[in-house]
């Protein structure tokens, strides 16, 4: 029986789905459902291709209440940049969750990863940073930096971002580029150490394999968000962090416990702590956030299926309801 | 950095693709490849959506020598006849092998699964089934039996066949269907028993969860290939008939052992062959095929994300060089 599909470009998406407030509260909703425990959500299938130093990546999940799943393939193929293409694409694919017919192709070349890996990042901050950050700050100079405190201005309307990198003139791009988005003072800094001491929030955006944000660093009302490690190799930030924090919080334990901040810790041998809160817990209450303004508090964010279902969903209705798309009859 | 992606429907997909021996031989070039030891395949991700009696499956693999891989994924959803839908559904997706770009969608709604499957059976027949097939039987009366019939009829011009199915009607509409496909003698059967007797070739493609074939039907020179189960839960044939066959084949141990006719041996305590040949090992003569007319041999199909990707490669190929489908620019 012939059926209809609806074809979206990037830049159809990008018109649909922006990074804002709206974009935060689907990707919230997505955590909440997460932690109700009605989610159905598979474990990453993860496929390598040495032959050309790549990696494609498959998540998905069921979420209750959604008229949709997606199913998103996430290919990265690290020697891409010297063929001047992106190391990052994909396309998300969504299926009606009550007949499994395809419904819709977003081919986002990754932009929805993005917006809901910001906003991710944004849910981290209203529930687990200080009610008073005054300045920000960001390592890694990518995508994602720039996102990370974008998303983060959206729930805690910062007046200064520092940027860290390795390579500081990157650093210095993207500060321009985040005091041209946000519209504040936004600068380089050289020193790793100095922007955790001046930030009550940072967010750690690289692909790390060894720590690049230590444990020395923590001091009183620090928010911490690690959102680089999604893979077993990598890791941001020093296992310490984990143990010393007064609050640590996975965006889903069993995924952290394989691919992100958790992992190292527990490689360390230095994760006690049982099992941690899901951010989802903290949004809907069943679990505290923050206990104080001078608690030291860690998100670790390794990226969910649900978010996929969620901001995909969102993407979908707002394309169609703005008469954008090529229809198939297939 | 905008690309060019091509869109293709059902029904271009079977202007571009038949069940033919150029088909066959696609199919069994990749079993070729993975018996190479060189294809990367990871398990399949397997999601269950059991508000709506829904199951999804993603396939991959990564077969060097192609320059595409494919992603396909499978929704099953059990109430959609009620709904007047086909329960099965589902598109692949090929992406650059050097890149990862996307470079196609085909939505195909589960056709060239259909394709891929009846075409292992062939490769199947075509290297274990006995050199002379007069009647070749099928449990089962759905679209696989149908396929499967034509597909082993290509390597094995038999001049007859046999079906057996739980529903008389079924069968003997199935029966019909067949004979007027291939232009021979094809009836329905209603002693499964009788069919196993009659027949040099016999292909299961069934869903069931107990066995319809049975061990003491085994006789010389008998070839059977299972390829209903590709689940856990699923067992066609007798475990014993894996025990009492001269030769037992699988399509890939890794998966037999989870989710083929193997799994059903391993857990009744059947199991001591060790780890047998696959198809692979057949093709390229790594291990020995049937060793005599007379010797019984099993091959157990399970389906695997090397078919899919070589199916979709040639489909992709062949649909150009056809000038068919939509192109999107993202």
């Amino acid at each position: 029986m012939p059926h209809d599909i609806t074809i979206l470009t990037e830049n159809e998406l990008r018109a649909a789905v922006r990074l804002d407030l709206a974009a935060v509260d689907t990707v919230e909703r997505a955590f909440a459902a997460l932690a109700s425990g009605k989610v159905v959500m598979p474990p990453v299938l993860s496929m390598a291709i040495p032959d050309a130093n790549g990696e494609v990546d498959v998540k998905t999940a069921y979420i209750p209440g959604f008229e949709s799943f997606a199913i998103k393939v996430s290919p990265g193929f690290f020697d891409n940049p010297a063929l001047g293409l992106p190391s990052l694409n994909g396309l998300m694919v969504l299926f009606s969750a009550k007949t499994g017919l395809v419904e819709a192709v977003l081919l986002d070349n990754g932009y929805l990863t993005d917006v809901r890996t910001a906003a991710a990042g944004a849910v981290a901050a209203r529930h687990l940073a200080p009610a008073t950050v005054t300045t920000a700050g960001v390592y890694g100079a990518g995508v994602q930096a720039r996102l990370q405190m974008q998303a983060a201005h959206l729930v805690r309307p910062f007046r200064r971002v520092l940027v860290w990198a390795r390579n500081g003139a990157k650093a210095a791009a993207c500060a321009a580029d985040i005091s041209a988005a946000l519209g504040i003072e936004a600068s380089a800094i050289a020193d790793p150490a100095d922007l955790a001491a001046q930030s009550q929030l940072v967010v750690t955006t690289t692909p790390a394999e060894e720590p690049i944000f230590l444990a020395d660093w923590l001091h009183p009302g620090l928010h911490v968000t690690a959102m680089g490690s999604d893979q077993g190799g990598k890791n941001e930030i020093e296992p310490r962090v984990l143990v010393e924090a007064g609050l640590y919080v996975a965006d889903r334990v069993s995924q952290c416990e394989r691919l992100g901040e958790l992992r190292a810790a527990i490689a360390a041998g230095l994760w006690e702590g049982g099992t941690p809160p899901e951010l989802g817990d903290i949004v809907t209450g069943a679990r505290p956030g923050r206990a104080s303004e001078a608690q030291v508090t860690v998100c670790d964010l390794t990226g969910t299926g649900a978010q996929d279902t969620a901001i995909a969903s969102v993407a979908l209705a707002a394309a169609r309801a703005g008469g954008a798309g090529t229809v198939i009859s297939t």
